[in-house]
């Protein structure tokens, strides 16, 4: 029960001339408070450094998305799953708001589910809502965050760079020169890592980069299509494609074939992540493996951990990834 | 608070010889009850027919997989959780058992969990489950059983002997005449439903069936792709074939790429399912149309219906299923 100011939840109630039902209402996120009374009641949990420990907890790991992407998404939750069931735990599946943070909405309904602790999965967690997290003792994990994330936040990603550069090396070892990058938007690290892996490999062999072949767009399959489209009809294209994801590969082997181009005969291409389903594919998708099963693993564990009160020394965990090679890659036709 | 039976939990305990607080750990799921005493005190509530009404219940719909598989499962979790958002519920997700029914220690944990109500997907419930649910007052419904449901069990399916008719109709009309069908499991109703629609379309165009060319597996992309060595290995190897799920026919069509064939070229395939990624496979697979995430919306209104005290007269819901034409079926080749 110890919290870092002395003062209980009834004298910060008094302090605030509110009843103590009042402020016990803001604390478990329940509705029939106004939002200034709330935002109010908010400050003084805040300046009191006011801690919730000890509550009842319910037995669950809460996972966030922003969007369900079934191929991705899925090998993330089963590795969620997986460490909670072992744990005697159920998981709650919430998709809220876009890929900077949940919705406002999204946090008075955890505070009332109470779950042992909330895994974000690719979204960012503004400060405001960590510290409400923090304040009611709930501790979170982001996988793979979207942008920096604070320092002091746990965090579980994977080795973007290293990924961009290996897909590279192999297009270059096979013979490419010409080679393009799709990845996904701008404003994510993980997008930058993957594209600075690719320019690293392409300088450290001294092939050009024309400013056209690096193209930020969503990770989905249109994406990938309608990029791989407009690098197709240019003059001098591409011999080979970096995609950012597996669906944006599937969306380039999509445009190539409208065009009458094979893979791998016509045009190589790397994907990101290894589905489950990219040995399926045909041609079977080299692509770099990306572990979002155990990413998903690690996550749930630092969390659980966090929730039994350890402490945590390592809040970054970077894992490894690895090129898979299969059939979409080969030299090229010249 | 309406029950069935006069006796109240008291008077049961009182009968059983029992404390209130014991009756009571059994009622909720918990745990420090003997199996043999948990069993003769559900006997106790099973003879008054009690159900517990009005109790507390948490603000979410739990969805009970046997297995997660990633297309698949997401369409339908998709759904689910529409439908439940909009409600202002969670949705809990939990992997339990196999597709006769989830494991006994998930029926302690929903009591423990007491949700609005239970989607089942692709997974039977015996009697003493349903009979445990009911004294509890959880309602449930179930997403394409596996089996005969029984006539008093809420439940969503589509239509499978159609599915399975249109796909075959459409390869005969293409000029195919040794067809073959790879499904599911022989004892899922499903499986037998497609081939059925399947044996029904070839009688019906007076084309012979050997025997040899109704597969039974399971619904994954290995199982699809031995089948398809098989059967494209025999001296007079079929010109089509017909899928139990689009992961399967994503083996068929890896099995026939081995071999050199190019589909639709060499052979023509029809999947089942048309999850998301069906139309980015090259080439984009021709599939019947089976409205997942529909099957998982209608699941969580039926039990959303239920909780609220509606009755419902229709117990079992068949949704529409229909062929949609890519690229991955043509004329045979001779």
């Amino acid at each position: 029960m110890a919290r870092r100011s002395g003062a209980t939840l009834a004298e910060i109630a008094a302090e605030a001339g509110v009843s103590l039902s009042t402020m016990s209402k803001v604390l478990n996120g329940r509705p029939d408070v106004s939002a200034a009374t709330r935002e109010r009641l908010e400050q003084h949990l805040r300046r009191h450094g006011y801690t919730r420990r000890g509550a009842q907890r319910a037995e669950m790991i809460e996972v966030v998305f922003h969007e369900l992407e079934a191929a991705w998404s899925m090998e993330v939750i089963e590795g969620v799953l997986d460490v909670a069931q072992q744990a005697g735990l159920s998981i709650v599946l919430t998709v809220s708001g876009d890929r900077h943070a949940p919705s406002p909405d999204w946090l008075d309904g955890v505070l009332r589910r109470r779950p042992l602790g909330v895994v974000l999965v690719f979204s960012d967690l503004p400060a405001p809502h960590r510290a409400k997290l923090r304040s009611r003792g709930v501790p979170f994990a982001i996988v793979d965050p979207a942008g920096d994330p604070a320092p002091d936040v746990p965090s579980v990603g994977s080795a973007n760079w290293s990924g961009g550069l290996a897909a590279t090396r192999h297009l270059i070892e096979l013979g490419h020169q010409r080679i393009a990058a799709i990845t996904g938007p701008e404003d994510m690290m993980c997008s930058l890592a993957r594209v600075d892996g690719y320019r690293s490999a392409m300088n450290a062999a001294n092939l050009p980069i024309d400013p056209d072949w690096i193209r930020f767009g969503d990770f989905h399959a249109t994406g990938g299509e309608s990029h791989a489209r407009a690098l197709l009809t240019r003059p001098n294209p591409p011999t080979a494609i970096f995609a950012g994801s597996d669906l944006q590969a599937m969306g380039v082997i999509s445009a190539a074939s409208a065009q009458g181009l094979s893979v791998p005969g016509d045009l190589s291409v790397v994907g990101y992540d290894d589905i489950d389903l990219a040995r399926w594919l045909s041609p079977q998708l080299t692509t770099v493996h990306q572990p979002l099963r155990r990413m998903g693993e690690e996550a749930a564990r630092l969390v659980i951990r966090l929730a039994g009160g350890e402490s945590v020394d390592t809040l970054r965990m970077d894992l490894a990834t690895h090129l898979v090679v299969r059939g979409s890659t080969a030299p090229p036709a010249s």
